[in-house]
């Protein structure tokens, strides 16, 4: 998690903008977001958050944690792939991503995708709609794969935040396998699974946020 | 059409690319693309085309055309909204649009629009299959719709090149009167229509291609 002092120091006079994940995408850590808000706040710079992994996961109130600027997407609430949003809080300019035509007030040029737009607005429905009971299962679901690992086997170290974190993430490295070696003999016991995110699917590079965290290369490959 | 002289003239010894609309979305105008592409060739300059309204509409061999790069989207071809897709000639270089993680070989990050994709390609399959039937019942339509109009009304102008242009696209100026009057006479009789590119809907500048072209304000604007 972050430090809070370190945030405040490295604010400077030409600081116009801090950006922070909300819930980390491999270890599920949840930031203090309501305090970075204040912290923002208090400076008069522009807080953005990626709250892709923590939207429909985490109760958000853009105006209660001072957020101004919020990205999601939404094939991590069961919505269609291929679809995000950006929350711009009424007042914060920003520039075109895609210059061309007038769409989305000139801020990304394209046609739209409305199939996808109208998947992601139904999806987003539901996951606010269904938020506190999908919470409380996750939740239910994470701890008992937990218990389950860390009581049975030997070696297996639990990453991240023990509480502060997304209901669904399990983060656990294991001492003495390599995660590919994992992946292939639990794939000969027809578990799927994946020794990291989507985004670096493949790459036998150890984990950055584990070694972030202080991990050796060593431990943090083996995940 | 573009001047293959000035465009000769054009290129420095700094060019390092020619792009050009095959088709023009608003006049229908087809470029000589042929021709363009073996001037980059001859100069080493890449040539990126813009193939977004020829896609589907006319024969396309980036070999035969010297293309290094075309842009293609979905939507064009009774494919999905929201995906387009880009050819680039094996040995082209490019850089990331979106970085971030590794999704289309680092050159577009972000979780891909799976279902797009795939509704895209059996778009472009049945788009190449049927091409030839469609050329040219766009066409047979297109010259009808043309004959009809300026046959029975005066004052109108045709816009573009009289063949070489997309087998769907008819493009009108009719003086005295203005595009977005024409708009309301032609709803109350139930003849939904648009006096801009869906691009620059419910703009009411006149075009930029009508003015480029060298039409007068005026008459650009009743269109």
């Amino acid at each position: 998690m972050i430090n809070l002092d370190d945030l405040k120091v490295a604010i400077k006079d030409t600081t116009i903008l801090i950006s922070i994940m909300f819930i980390n995408n491999e270890i599920g850590t949840k930031q203090p977001v309501k305090e970075i808000g204040a912290i923002a706040k208090e400076h008069g710079v522009l807080f953005h958050t990626d709250a892709v992994q923590a939207y429909g996961n985490t109760p958000i109130d853009v105006n209660e944690l001072n957020i101004d600027l919020l990205s999601i997407s939404s094939h991590k609430i069961y919505g269609p792939k291929g679809i995000g949003a950006m929350y711009v809080r009424r007042g914060v300019r920003i520039g075109p991503f895609i210059d061309g035509g007038a769409q989305e007030r000139k801020r990304r040029a394209g046609t739209e995708n409305v199939p996808g737009i109208v998947g992601f607005a139904k999806a987003a429905e539901l996951a606010i709609q269904n938020m506190d009971e999908h919470i409380e299962k996750l939740t239910s679901l994470r701890e008992r794969l937990r218990d389950g690992i860390m009581g049975k086997i030997p070696y297996a170290k639990y990453n991240g935040h023990p509480t502060e974190r997304h209901p669904g993430n399990v983060n656990i490295c294991f001492e003495f396998i390599e995660g590919e070696s994992l992946l292939l003999s639990l794939d000969l016991i027809g578990v799927a699974a994946s020794s990291g995110s989507a985004c670096t699917s493949g790459s036998l590079d150890p984990s950055h946020v584990l070694m972030s965290i202080g991990l050796t290369h060593e431990i943090a490959h083996a995940h």
